[in-house]
């Protein structure tokens, strides 16, 4: 048994023979699927699968250290903890995945990881209203549009909001059962809307399991980019799952789940404390920030 | 968001490259990974992920049916049950790995999968001994020689054997902590052995779940091709983890883990009850049969 090195492993043609023959079996042995899509994606993921192993020249230890790596990832997830979906954000499938399911359409806004920490039945608040509920952080001021991709406003969108406090945390995170920093609220008559969130802060993603040991071994940063959570929907138009970014943030170039895109990159102005605030709310001494963002969403079904 | 056909789906240009810069991005994520054996085997993973999510144009349902897959996988996984490795094996993944550390070489014997059965400090026997110690199964005369690529026999080659026994089952597959269908022993000084097994029977890998619904939702069968399993090592020579199949099994063609080998494939010659065994043993009324395996090492290193 042979341990692969860095550089090219010259392979014989009888020995390339002998390994194309077992992928050719394996392909032969799903060809009676009776569910073509089925058939179709087991058949595409046995290819790929046999061409990066064969590509490294995988080791059996390597091999076996796959095996036990899928192994703890599994004996750590369980109802609060999906280590799973981690590996897939760190492999950056979650975003190849958000990308192949939202295509391009025109201008419409781009999409981005969900993430674990929507929850359904948010508070709905009235535009202008404070989705804070409590959570720490400094205020925000967001307002944007939601149109179409003809450039008609969308009345009545609904649009969740979700975001970690100025801590890192999520509500969800938290061992009591409080609702804060997210809600729900609807554009109006011209497709507007505006409500109060807080600056976003950055915050690691889970980093005490296996994909945060993969993260260490390979010298990468278990943090993500500073973000607030979008998820909007209208009627005949597609849902948009997607955050708005911080510019200027440092994490934007090294985000750990690829969920970066230029196009959501926002900026963030800070304003000094005593500036008068949109909708005359007292902000006391404390300084806030404001940001536009405005949504289009591309037709359903494309 | 779309569902995606079987049929190809047009990519549009500006969606290609939205696709591609993703990918890029993770491969640069990983590009300072310090170990460059670790960088060079994550970013072929991802690669061939991303490749394999583009190319079928993965829906966020059937991602999501991938991220539960792979949890049951792990919650039914334990100290008994590994069921990550049964998922390599019958994706081939497995054997693969096998055909890539054990390159062909000259009549090399070839190797197959190891499987989950083999276990350290087996029973010594003397040559013409008996592995069975209380297993059920007609019993099988096997004989053979070991010797190196350039046909001298190997002296003192340690050659380990196990085996399921007639009613599918191998020892540890007991409750109880019987010891059986499985020894070691060791060549004589002209690389000869030989000793009593059982004839091969046919069984299904553990199929009550994730893989075993896998296989039943694709048409495939859980079972394994009848064989016996050698594991033969001697100072200079490459390790020989393999099997022996029984010609004329049924299921030869569609094992479930392809392991099964041309050049493995033996006669097994079923022997009518009072035909004379070779060791002078007594049969009684009972048939028996025979098979030779002559086994070839490659040099170790290669
Ligand atoms: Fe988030
Ligand atoms: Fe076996």
């Amino acid at each position: 048994m042979t341990d692969a090195a860095v550089t090219t492993v010259a392979v014989s043609h009888e020995q390339q023979e002998r390994e194309a023959e077992i992928t050719r079996q394996v392909l032969h042995a799903f060809g009676d699927c009776a569910d073509p899509r089925l058939r179709q994606v087991l058949q595409c993921l046995v290819r790929h699968l046999h061409a990066f192993i064969r590509e490294v020249r995988l080791t059996e230890r390597e091999w076996s250290k796959g095996i036990e790596f899928l192994t703890r990832t599994g004996h750590i997830t369980d109802d609060r903890r999906q280590e799973f979906i981690l590996l897939s954000d760190v492999l950056g499938a979650s975003m190849q995945t958000v990308a192949v399911n939202n295509e391009a359409y025109g201008d419409a806004t781009e999409a981005t990881v969900f993430g674990p920490f929507f929850v359904e039945d948010s508070p709905e608040i009235a535009l202008g209203g404070d989705i804070a509920f409590g959570a720490a952080g400094q205020p925000c001021w967001v307002e944007g549009t939601v149109t179409d991709s003809a450039g008609k406003p969308v009345p009545g969108a609904r649009i969740e909001v979700w975001e970690a406090d100025e801590d890192g945390f999520y509500d969800t995170q938290y061992d009591d059962d409080r609702t804060a920093a997210r809600a729900h609220l609807f554009t109006d008559s011209e497709g507007r809307y505006c409500f109060w969130g807080l600056t976003p802060t950055p915050y690691p993603i889970p980093h005490d399991g296996p994909v945060g040991r993969l993260l260490a071994a390979t010298g990468r940063s278990p943090m993500r980019a500073s973000h607030l959570h979008f998820m909007v929907s209208a009627p005949a138009l597609r849902t948009l799952v997607t955050h708005i970014f911080v510019r200027g943030d440092e994490l934007l170039e090294s985000d750990a789940v690829f969920g970066v895109k230029e196009s959501l990159v926002k900026d963030f102005r800070i304003q000094q404390p005593g500036t008068p605030s949109p909708d005359g709310r007292d902000l006391a001494d404390q300084a806030w920030s404001r940001v536009r963002f405005d949504i289009v969403l591309a037709p359903d079904g494309t």
